[in-house]
């Protein structure tokens, strides 16, 4: 084990979109774990979009990165010292201090997961935070019924994705929208949605439209913005929304000259008797156990596919968040932070 | 019995606010019910805000007015003659063909009302659909628990008046936002509101919340606009929005150039989780036997009171609408087209 090793740490909040200069790579001494924690060498970590929400100095469901520490966020590593009865050494946790290569963290805040059962990728993809937010707040709020029309966006990341594939499990009409032709391919192709619509191609709104005959049920809102604007006239009425990030808004692209449209969403919402509810994942973390065996049943049974964008090196995780908040990706970004079987 | 009688038409569409000039009055012959009608002679009839929405020619919830022909909402009369075996000469029913003062009614769509359990105009106000629009709104949708805070605008109206004293008579502290210290004091001093604040004071938003201290679990929007943008920041984690009307947009005063504010209450529903829903009364017809034991009870035992501005005679209905839209009424607005005993 060498004595060194690489943070990325927050040099500046971005305004608008972040670049380069917002980050910093930084090499530290390998931290010592205390009482009751563990050394992890990590393997895996997740770029998400509430990443970007985390940029900004402002109070929300999670706390700001600080500007001159490490950013943080879902990781997978091997535990390599263990000051805690709970774990030893070459173990396999989930917790939460990615962005470095080796964190000490507090034995209660990580979760054991099997590595044989399912590669350990998948614990921050379709078997983790991604997974139970597309679960949760599709079947614990929107609540499709069979022959009811879902639409998602951002459709082929790792929440939509795994929305449109339950909605089909569940015998709704799946309609994914998506950037550009060829995502929207493998979203039917691939992951079996009933129709994929192409948010960049001309005339958007009307191909959404031609995909929902029988108007729209349910609306997972991830992207806000003109998708949200397209979907509310095919709004069936007692149609659900489970509002779980607008990724179209993190970056703050909406221009102060907008017309207010605040009047004509609340219309909607009122006529339409339509439920919006905002929700977090972490709110359901009592659907976990549940969820972990519904989606591995799925999965085994071949009814749930995932697809990930495997980045290579801490060094490049920067870059794939940028990436990420302009749609770069293709499914779940992960970076490989180092090899899984490592001479420690 | 004469036979001629008055009716209030849609003389054209109204831009913003109505006026005397979008309404005409006009004399037509007493109508003759056909097999399985009634006719009816108008005692009192409701003017409510969601007329100013049928005022347009948009599909809405409620078919639009016509223009040339008779509007029509809530009224209360005496059966004159009957076709149907339900109904007897000197029965009180409630109907749907207000603004006229004789109706020819479908058996079917009246339901007979007992003016001695309680005064007649009460079934278009507190026992009738905005109490119903209150009842649903707060218990089924809002579900404040004791200890929690309730905000409501349009405080004195009758909705409002009654989310008020309902949120009270469970356990929840009730903040009433209306127009003027008048009103303010009789939302405190007549209706028990633990707090009034008055929407047209300088330093509103302050105001509102210095009589929030524990912040806001469930807003009563029938209001929109301004009330909405101060009451977004005082929301508490898992607030609940029953959004039955929007009457700061009905007359469209929002300005195209006003910034756009859909981000940031989209923002706001998500970080706090926040469910909002809208709802029309109708959706509960099925609450109205539950509701009307209830209200009687609370109304009898004096834990409920009400407030009715009484307009005086047919030709007198369109002010009384264009005022209510103003926010000039205090309590439930109803027109008394004619003595409740006649000789006819």
């Amino acid at each position: 084990m060498t004595s060194t090793a690489l943070e990325v740490r927050l040099a500046s909040r971005p305004s608008g979109w972040p670049t380069d200069e917002n980050f910093e790579i930084a090499e530290v001494e390998v931290p010592t774990p205390g009482d009751g924690e563990i050394l992890v060498r990590n393997v895996v970590m997740s770029v998400d979009p509430y990443m970007r929400g985390r940029m900004n100095d402002v109070k929300s469901y999670v706390p700001p990165f600080q500007v001159g520490a490490p950013l943080d966020g879902g990781a997978v590593g091997e535990v390599v010292t263990s000051n805690s009865p709970d774990f030893k050494p070459g173990d396999h946790v989930l917790h939460g201090l990615g962005w470095r290569d080796y964190a000490v963290v507090n034995a209660a805040h990580a979760v054991k997961v099997d590595g044989d059962l399912a590669p350990l990728s998948t614990y921050l993809g379709v078997l983790g935070m991604p997974g139970l937010t597309a679960y949760a707040g599709l079947l614990k709020l929107g609540q499709p019924r069979a022959g009811e029309t879902v639409v998602v966006g951002a459709a082929t990341g790792p929440v939509g994705s795994v929305v449109g594939q339950l909605a089909r499990i569940h015998g709704a009409r799946a309609v994914g929208v998506a950037g550009g032709p060829e995502k929207c391919r493998a979203l039917v192709e691939e992951l079996g949605f009933d129709a994929a619509v192409d948010r960049t191609a001309p005339g958007f709104a009307s191909a959404l439209a031609a995909a929902c005959p029988r108007g729209v049920d349910v609306y997972f809102e991830n992207v806000g913005g003109e998708l949200l604007r397209a979907v509310l006239p095919l709004l069936n009425d007692f149609a659900r929304i489970p509002l779980c990030g607008l990724v179209s808004n993190y970056s703050g692209s909406a221009k102060p000259t907008d017309p207010d449209r605040s009047a004509e969403l609340l219309t909607t919402l009122l006529v339409k008797r339509v439920t919006l509810r905002g929700f977090v994942v972490s709110d359901f973390a009592a659907e976990e156990p549940a969820f972990r065996r519904e989606m591995t049943e799925w999965l085994e049974a071949g009814r749930l596919r995932y697809r990930e964008d495997l980045v290579d090196g801490l060094d490049a995780a920067p870059a794939a968040l940028i990436g990420l908040l302009q749609g770069r990706n293709f499914g779940k970004v992960v970076v490989q932070v180092a090899p899984e079987d490592q001479a420690t």
